[in-house]
């Protein structure tokens, strides 16, 4: 039985630069994880490619994935939903592969409750300061509409204390190194590789007494 | 006030070339955390510097220093003790800097009980059957003893249970570059960094109301 592989879930409040960040780390190449495709309700936009960009499926289908548990995690947007079905993750993992997960916050909870020992990463914004400056700057929102927005950016950000690592997206190639770095940090945490160790311990090669055999041999 | 550092801890069973890579780490340049040089009552050998490679106290001072709760963790070899000064370390955290201790397995666990919120790194041999033919080869020694060797060398590794990460000692620029990702990604875990972002997201600046004034400035 090959080792499990880990699951690496990215999230983090909307506007943040979720996907950017992932789409740049995969375009970069070298990644050593797979990334896991969403399936939605909603129709494909121009150049979207089905089985790429998304799994494009009905609402029908969809249904019936949420109502027979194939959702690790879902949400409903303005009448689509979006989710991670856990059939490729489940398997995936099985086969000893680490998977890539970019999800909304609550999908990111979700999964959080089923499985518990992955690796949770949240991207933060650079600076709340510079953002209430910008707003301000700009000069198209009253003052209230700025103080709402700043409330709900950090609402979001308290959110950071459910997850495992925070990554400030404030250069893209950095908020990417930073990421791989905590993946590759992370399969060398003892409780994901002493099973391993556990098993080479019990090996009968190195138990005593037998060392004669295997001269012998 | 600073953030308050991040203990890292180095250790392992004998033998496994702990030394070597710390060594190699500092060496390289680069690190951006502080070494904490321990105390010892055995003489210094040719080329060993006071306050470089140990600080050489006599016997009196050492036992003092234990009396006064002043060691982080200490042991006792051969007659000679060996131990971490507590001062330096509470104080190169207390300043916000991290703190590198590279010391053996049970001084480890002395460091654990007092600083549980540190990084503790297991270094372990990179292969025991390569081990044990390597005393086979050898031809040197009984297979009793070999038998013993092994056991110990087995005993040695169930330790790593009690540590955070296990890094294999392979090739040493390996291990170094490995331990340098560890430190890099346990500085992003939200239990570290939540504090900072707490105090940004209490700050006034970022309150309703206090826009207008602001403005103003």
């Amino acid at each position: 039985m090959p080792k499990r592989g880990m699951l690496i879930v990215l999230s983090g409040p909307s506007g943040v630069g979720k996907g950017t960040v992932r789409k740049a780390m995969f375009d970069q190449g070298g990644t050593d994880f797979q990334y896991s495709i969403s399936m939605t309700t909603r129709h494909p936009r121009a150049g979207e490619v089905n089985g790429k960009d998304y799994f494009f499926v009905s609402k029908a289908t969809f249904e019936h994935n949420i109502e027979t548990g194939g959702m690790l995690e879902y949400a409903q947007y303005v009448d689509n939903y979006y989710g991670t079905p856990m059939k490729y993750v489940q398997e995936t993992l099985a086969a000893g592969k680490d998977v890539f997960l970019e999800i909304e916050v609550n999908g990111a909870m979700q999964v959080r409750e089923k499985m518990p020992d992955g690796v949770f990463i949240f991207l933060t914004p650079p600076d709340l300061m510079a953002l209430k400056q910008r707003l301000i700057g700009r000069g198209t929102e009253t003052m209230a509409v700025i103080d709402e927005r700043i409330h709900q950016a950090v609402t979001e950000i308290k959110m950071m204390r459910n997850y495992d690592y925070a990554v400030v997206n404030d250069k893209i190639p950095l908020a990417v190194s930073r990421i791989r770095e905590i993946i590759r940090a992370e399969r060398l945490r003892v409780p994901r590789v002493y099973p391993e160790y556990a098993q080479m311990l019990e090996s009968s090669e190195l138990q005593p007494g037998n060392s004669e055999d295997k001269k012998g041999l």
